[in-house]
């Protein structure tokens, strides 16, 4: 409790400091709850796990607006005692992706950029009632330093009626200065972020809140839910190696700088080992202006490469947060975390001219890229911040292995089951057997390209065969399809579980 | 030739005035020709003719880049003699679009705001060779400035080593002063563009070039091809009725301020109906922040409702330019043109809040948007600025009937044969039946609603019925469909002439 008190800098704010129960019992049936928490980093853990207790008992369900994904205290706890009635902008979450794929949960899932934009206006139904942030410190004036990530918390405290932080003593004080925090003015008085490059600050060092706005103050000594990135195999191996070629190449033509332009890599193992694979290479003073700061950043800043990395949170492997806390002095100086929707923001995005690497699902012969859904229906996890940085950056590449389950599944498809991204914003695609470079192409030379250098030879047939029928059926169409077949390869797959 | 002399100031330029002829000889075999014009305006015409003329005897090739779609005597002409290799970003023309669709021409359909970019970075296949540029007259310094539209030609002319302007006479002397030409530096040396309001001038009245950089001047007096648009009918009387209820709902409910935010509309006839229908309504003050200025925004100003409108080309019908041109005195002081990668921005239109009103091909039930392409294979025109404004604005709405070609297509369909715009990407869908708010929900609960208010009850029942069995069939996954069937509505199109 002394620890607690410590880090509540205003002794008028002690009496607010009550146990998790107490603070949930706050939260009333069909509430708007805005947690912070973005990947499984910097979410609330002790008030979320006390309100699933209660509604284990009572029975109701909220509305849970978020970052994006968040830990199992969080997402899962409340899926498991079935009180999330509506979720957005974002979950990876097992119990929650159930809920939803079975009718249980409506999940509207939003560009990570638009959510604090859309519920301050109102859109999604009300507006935000209760935000739950989880804090390292509150300073003097009342207000909130967050911990290993931002997300839309600065946005959910300044619109909700009720704030309660968690202040998580697994979580260093050291973090204080980490953050940025803009909060711009609702439109039409909306003014330019003044961000020109990935290190600029142009806010505060802690959510503005202020004293009398704290309405309970909850103890938590959990830690974030980290999970181990999967091993960097031999596929991700060959499209780091593809990319970094391909990069070179660039520079060589003289369409690139020689440090490269702000990199954006998404979240998960491919968009890690990709990062880290920077490291073998020889680019040096590059720079990062991204979601998520991965494992492979840490890497890239230790062998001196990489000179600032912005984000909205960190995303490391358990070993990744052990190096992080303990090197903390020395990654402080080069890691910033801003609100998503300035980390996210296609102003910032466009200006700076980001690189956006993220991986697809799937994605078709004329270029247009499946994030999201397994076979047109089953949602996987979402778009997150993957269309903010694909639409907007100086160079889009999407990243896939060319086949999934041994090679049952193939990436490449006639037509993609769902489309995230549209053939107009994609310039490059990489898969373990090569890059295609669609930039200015046509559909049908976009085909021919792709499915030279990313498909499977054990696909590449059946593709061609596809693609060549399609063009003589439609008298060479602008994009050549048989709609009979078009999707006939997911269906083949949800009949016999596979493709071929 | 006097009045060419007199709009060509310096006098130093006017041993470089040619004839179109030997302007056109300096054009080579698969060159890249960045031409002015945006619709059906500002687009050059005597050169693009004699270049016709020239390819028809001699057989080659260029590749054509633009501002967007062009005049007859630009697209059709070189389409005709098969003097197009590859188009970009964007065509309306009736015979270029059935040699992109018969595999005679390559085309890329790129969003309108990448396109500067992409070129300037070398991104489409080297850089602009040769600039056309249509102008009413060059400064005493070699400047250029542009008639009834901005595009791309500020970044074509910077780019091209040939840098021919023609001289429209037909085009008023007095268009001077109504362009506002920002340049912004190349990534990562790019700033914030310090628009704030639809009217702050932030550049040049004129295009950059010097008296060095000009290869040729040519004189023209072909007027530009406008068109007339389609009669106001019922079913956009009735969308425009539901467009403005909705907006006034917004606003009683404090989601929008009362005189709106800056409006965009798409081009075409659904837009102009649109736009033309707010003069009957009360709103006051409204601010345009468009791409093209139609018929309709000259009745708002007439009407006085109607304070600032910028964009980047003019789009009138034939009575509308004569109505332009007659009243160019009082509407220079409301209209301001900008190049496309200004009035397409999506940092200025974020920044601003724009609603963005924009016509569909067709949706699906699940909240995706076809723009582009008839039955999957065919394309129509392109994305355009559609997805600009789309992505970045405040609301998204768009519009389309409920049927087309009588009631042989629906064009609410189970899933888009096509996706420009994903379900990330859409608040408000109208169509003449009503208005379907979807902010906000599952996928699940959009198609109850767009079935509900935006199909055609002719249609109704077969799209309840699939989203039914779909439900079932996929145990209410998140966006539930059945493959084999989705696309069989476009299918059947194609084979009986009728969805139905």
């Amino acid at each position: 409790m002394d620890e607690i008190r410590g880090r509540v800098r205003n002794k008028s704010l002690h009496s607010k400091i009550v146990a998790a129960e107490e603070a949930a019992a706050v939260i009333r049936p069909g509430m708007n709850i805005g947690a912070s928490g973005f990947t499984l980093a910097g979410y609330p853990k002790a008030v979320p796990l006390a309100l699933a207790e209660r509604i284990r008992r009572e029975k109701f369900r909220i509305n849970l607006w978020t970052g994006a994904s968040v830990g199992k205290e969080l997402d899962a706890a409340l899926a498991e005692v079935n009180g999330i009635a509506r979720r957005m902008p974002y979950q990876t979450s097992d119990g929650l992706r159930k809920a939803i794929n079975s009718g249980k949960v409506e999940y509207a899932d939003i560009h990570l950029s638009h959510m604090a934009q859309m519920a301050a206006a109102g859109f999604l139904g009300g507006k935000v009632d209760v935000a739950i942030v989880e804090a390292c410190a509150i300073t003097e004036d009342g207000h909130i330093v967050p911990t290993t990530s931002v997300g839309n918390s600065a946005s959910y405290v300044q619109d909700a009626d009720i704030v309660i932080v968690e202040i998580n003593t697994t979580q260093p004080v050291e973090l204080e200065g980490m953050h940025d925090i803009f909060l711009n003015q609702p439109a039409p008085n909306r003014l330019p972020i003044p961000i020109v490059k990935a290190n600029d600050r142009i806010g505060t060092a802690y959510i503005p809140c202020g004293l009398d706005k704290i309405t309970y103050i909850v103890p938590c000594n959990i830690p974030d839910a980290v999970r181990e990135l999967a091993a960097i195999d031999e596929n991700y191996r060959a499209m780091t190696a593809h990319l970094i070629e391909f990069l070179k190449f660039e520079i060589r033509a003289g369409r690139l700088p020689k440090n490269l332009l702000p990199l954006q890599s998404g979240v998960g193992s491919v968009a890690n080992a990709v990062v880290a694979g920077l490291v073998d290479s020889d680019f040096e003073d590059l720079t990062v202006y991204t979601e998520v700061i991965q494992d492979g950043m840490f890497d890239l800043i230790d062998a001196g490469k990489l000179t600032f990395a912005s984000g909205t949170s960190l995303t490391p492997s358990p070993a990744g947060i052990k190096r992080f806390y303990d090197n903390l002095a020395a990654y402080r100086q080069k890691i910033l975390f801003r609100p998503q929707d300035i980390s996210n923001s296609p102003e910032v995005i466009r200006r700076l001219g980001v690189i956006a690497m993220n991986t697809a699902i799937e994605f078709d012969i004329f270029g247009h890229v499946n994030s999201t859904h397994i076979a047109g229906s089953k949602i996987m996890n979402g778009i997150g911040g993957s269309g903010d940085f694909a639409r907007n950056a100086y160079l889009t590449f999407f990243f896939t292995t060319s086949v999934a389950k041994g090679d049952k599944i193939s990436s490449i498809v006639p037509m993609c089951s769902h489309v995230d991204h549209t053939e107009h914003d994609v310039d490059i695609f990489v898969t373990e057997r090569g890059v295609a470079d669609v930039r200015g192409l046509s559909p049908k030379e976009r085909a021919k390209v792709i499915i030279d250098k990313c498909a499977h030879p054990a696909y590449q047939p059946l593709l061609r065969d596809y693609l060549e029928r399609a063009e003589k059926s439609t008298g060479y169409a602008h994009t050549p399809h048989m709609l009979d077949e078009a999707l006939s390869w997911h269906s083949r797959f949800l009949k016999n579980g596979r493709m071929l």
